[in-house]
């Protein structure tokens, strides 16, 4: 019998990649590259080699049910956790983790967001491999550092101690920190002192064991979710879960279990991977990622639909949907995203300015363009 | 009874203004400055007060029907001629010219672009009043002109001869020339010497003097419709009319008959023309149009739906329509059009290549963009 379990978190709804990005429509159900996948079919993908279809549960929230469904027709309905509202990454896992120890009390999961990159996926398979087989024989959470390339302050990073000869796989070390997202100066120091990898928020460990860690790190929680663990599967799912949502503290489960838990180990890892979070890390990754490239004058078109005609214009990230049509004379360093509703035009270096404009938007138009 | 009548010729289809126009939908049916009015219904509008609604013809291509029968619901089909094909304005004017004098033999008709723009209507209802006092007593072919106020290359001119004082209104004179549109020191010259007029295109003349100038000038064209006469607001007009025009010349009436008559006169006048030709164009007439105006950074937007965010921007011409948003940061001097289809951005300055830009999206995509 295989063990192995998947949770893909999928419940974001940031405007960061707005207008592509909507809270009705967010970030992981997109297809940026045009190659007919969404971010999170991508992740489910990238797994399938280690779990059988059955053994993947999505969470995500009651108002993308229907889009979850269109894009993984493979699974049943009993895959997709439904949260009422968003309550970080904690009460997440716990929902998940219950629904898993009912269908199989030996269970061994690894835990992922739904809208990560990453490049090498033999490599990626092999590390989730090795993840897996370390943490069906010891009681760790083991959490995923990525070997960091530059200074970077949009992650946050792991401090590891020295390599522990008593571990199975050199790779493998203790967790010393956690640490939030550094100012430059400080991640500088992190890349230089070498022993702090990225956080890339997947997490393998055994049902039984996370749910330890719940009972002593977050019991308010882990009381919650135990009272009505008789309901997951039946037909008061639904309605306890609403209930319990309500009382449930938002947290991270870095902040609430990771950071405080002793038995936290990292494998370092280096299958190129990237947390998609700006249009300026997504013109990047279109330069670096295998199916897709930029044109001469450096531009990133998202879309493979010959669609968007462009005169003395460079280094631009172009979002067109495909039955449209745009043509682009004089821009250099540009955001161009254009959906059924909206039109961004927004210079590169400005782009954290993007959520005041969605918020402009929202106060003078309401929700509908958000 | 009244004898007035109009002539709209609305039957162009130029892409200077695409993607607002297309060959479609033309700039004449636009609601440029989102008054609820297009240009042909101002234009219509204008003329209201001297000539009764039952009197006004609009000559246009079979493929706008629908749209004028649903700008102008006030007319009845018989007052939409409909051009198989172009054949720029003689035959147009020659066919309204047929129509018309079934009606009425003695009918004085103004002939009229669909496109320009008016500033002073009171002035302008003046002018035309005073014209059509002129030719209903004077086998005359009257034309406006305006008063240039600065050495535009993008208008024709009209020289007129020496005031002449058997002529019943001062402001009248007779042709000298016509010329095509000037090179700059050209236009320069003929602003200084102050005998010339811009050619407005806006023609007063009585049905039975426009159809000897034919005669004369255009034999032809004349004997083409000569043949059909009998056939016109019967139901052998379609077939006939698309039969004739198959043979007919494409020729202007300034080039055919104008250039060449002798009893042309011109009525110098000014009441604030323009003959909205460019992009650019329009951003001048919207600073300077009564109902419209510019905001605090010079930008011109288009429709009045509080739908455009604009961010350190400045001088732009933006066009949304009003059940989309736009978010604009760090432009200055473009042109953003945007449709449901196509998305346009372009320097102001670089709007020539407009209809290049046209041509490439209609040599991928088909015509179906255009």
């Amino acid at each position: 019998m295989n063990h192995n379990f998947c949770v893909i978190m999928a419940g974001g709804a940031g405007t960061r990649f707005w207008p592509m990005s909507t809270s009705a429509y967010p970030k992981q159900f997109i297809d940026f590259f045009g190659t007919g996948k969404s971010l999170l079919q991508m992740t489910l993908d990238r797994f399938r080699p280690l779990i059988p279809i059955e053994h993947f549960f999505i969470v995500t929230s009651e108002r993308y049910y229907q889009v979850v469904k269109t894009q993984l027709p493979e699974l049943k309905d009993e895959q997709i956790l439904l949260e009422p509202f968003r309550r970080n990454t904690a009460p997440c896992i716990a929902y998940a983790n219950g629904r898993i120890r009912q269908i199989d009390p030996d269970a061994n999961i690894v835990v992922t967001p739904s809208d990560h990159l990453i490049y090498n996926e033999q490599s990626f398979v092999e590390h989730i491999s090795s993840a897996l087989a370390c943490t069906e024989n010891n009681a760790w959470l083991l959490t995923l550092g990525i070997q960091p390339t530059r200074p970077e302050t949009g992650y946050g990073y792991i401090q590891y101690d020295e390599k522990n000869s008593y571990l199975p796989d050199p790779r493998i070390s203790k967790v010393k920190l956690f640490t939030e997202k550094p100012q430059l100066e400080l991640a500088k120091h992190f890349l230089e002192s070498g022993d702090f990898l990225w956080n890339a928020g997947i997490f393998v460990w055994k049902a039984a064991v996370i749910r330890q860690a719940f009972e002593r790190y977050l019991p308010e929680i882990h009381n919650l979710f135990l009272s009505i663990e008789e309901d997951l599967g039946t037909e008061r799912e639904k309605a306890s879960i609403e209930r319990i949502y309500t009382e449930c503290t938002s947290i991270s489960i870095d902040y609430g279990v990771m950071e405080k838990a002793e038995n936290v180990n990292v494998l370092a890892s280096d299958f190129g991977w990237t947390d998609l979070g700006t249009w300026s890390s997504l013109h990047e990754q279109i330069r670096l990622h295998e199916q897709t490239k930029l044109d001469e004058e450096g531009n990133a078109l998202l879309t493979q639909a010959n669609n968007t005609f462009l005169y003395k214009s460079s280094n631009n990230i172009i979002a067109v949907p495909k039955e449209k049509v745009a043509v682009v004379e004089g821009l250099d360093g540009y955001i161009v995203a254009v959906t059924d509703e909206v039109v961004l035009i927004c210079r590169k270096e400005e782009e954290q300015n993007i959520r005041q404009f969605v918020t402009d938007v929202q106060i003078v138009k309401g929700d509908i363009f958000v």
